[in-house]
């Protein structure tokens, strides 16, 4: 993939396409006229929630499906469900996401009357329980920083965040990198093994915090890259 | 201390001050004509790192000590030292550390033939570590993502990166912030409570992966703050 690759003609599954992370980049990548499949756990919801991206991105290529028909239909997916359904999910689309691009951008995040904070996960992160239970799937981590809000915003045209690319394939990280970049304002930068997904995932306790403190909607830029 | 604090009244410990990290952050402080006590085991080695800085930065306010002495000269310290040493050092210093600000940079990583890796930590964080060690010490983390290189470097005059300054006690992360603003290019933002901190540490395994791939000496600067 040294080329840059011809991203329109992918179909993109969004598992989880109706929670606000998943709808935001979806929504984003819908306004670039990319092939999206929305996946709910209803496929009503999903179709729902599909009618309303054609309508906000005047994009058509845009459907709903239940989790396992977006998995089915799409060439690559983004996970973007709660990290209390990740392992349930996943666990059932093993073979419709066999030998296909999978992009968590689970976070595994408590919060208390302190705030957010890091949940511990026996596979190290939420990535690398997406790449235990999907072993023959090539799974990468990305898209974890970017808010939701900002993303769902049709005021804001242009977001002001790299996306870390997590992964152990060259190939499958590149494709995740351009469609970071195929978003205006986006950046996708290559971040290092799939074993260093955690710290990514947990950093987003710290961004929530920065929120809160200065009344923002925190993202991050990598400097001298 | 919603003031600016007057920093040129502090004296700065620096624990491991003849290490790259310790000594590139000693550097920009007597840069900027902070008073500094850089501290090393042994106290000859920390006189003639000493002795190097005040030639190299211009400023006489530099002097150096073994560790103990750095610790109990200090107003508030920086420790710098390699993590397989930290716990080692702080449980001898809880004594002349009591009531002082601490602010822990390290960076628990372990290297092998695919890179670097963040180390389990039993308390959570090199920072928690040394809050468990020094309960009567003011234990706040950062500077974990500056480069040590760049810092070093008198042809770079201006560093561009963020500071993420954490911990649970305002006043604390207020001066800490203070202390990164103080280095022109660097910019103190709080990150989040101390709990957080572990994959602030962590995170510095994925920029070097970032400086790998992209032969970088890369950072990070937080957007929307």
């Amino acid at each position: 993939m040294s080329t840059s690759p011809d991203l329109s003609q992918l179909t993109l599954g969004v598992l989880g396409g109706t929670g606000p992370q998943g709808r935001g980049v979806a929504y984003r990548w819908a306004l670039g006229g990319l092939s999206l499949v929305i996946g709910s756990r209803d496929a009503e919801r999903a179709e729902q929630a599909a009618a309303a991206l054609r309508s906000r991105s005047g994009s058509h290529r845009v459907r709903g499906a239940d989790n396992a028909g977006c998995a089915a239909a799409a060439d690559l997916v983004l996970v973007a469900v709660p990290f209390d359904g990740h392992a349930t999910l996943l666990e059932l689309l093993r073979e419709p996401l066999a030998g296909k691009i999978v992009i968590d951008c689970v976070n595994p995040l408590g919060f208390d009357n302190r705030g957010p904070y890091a949940l511990a996960v026996p596979e190290g992160s939420a990535a690398q329980q997406a790449a235990a239970l999907l072993p023959e799937s090539r799974v990468t981590a990305a898209f974890h920083h970017v808010s939701a809000v900002l993303l769902d915003d049709p005021e804001v045209t242009s977001l002001d965040t790299d996306v870390l690319v997590l992964g152990d394939d060259r190939e499958a990280t590149d494709l995740v990198r351009a469609l970071a970049d195929a978003v205006p304002g986006l950046r996708g930068i290559y971040g290092g093994r799939l074993r260093n997904a955690a710290q990514v995932e947990a950093l987003t306790a710290n961004l929530i915090a920065i929120n809160k403190r200065y009344h923002a909607h925190a993202g991050i830029r990598i400097t001298d890259v």
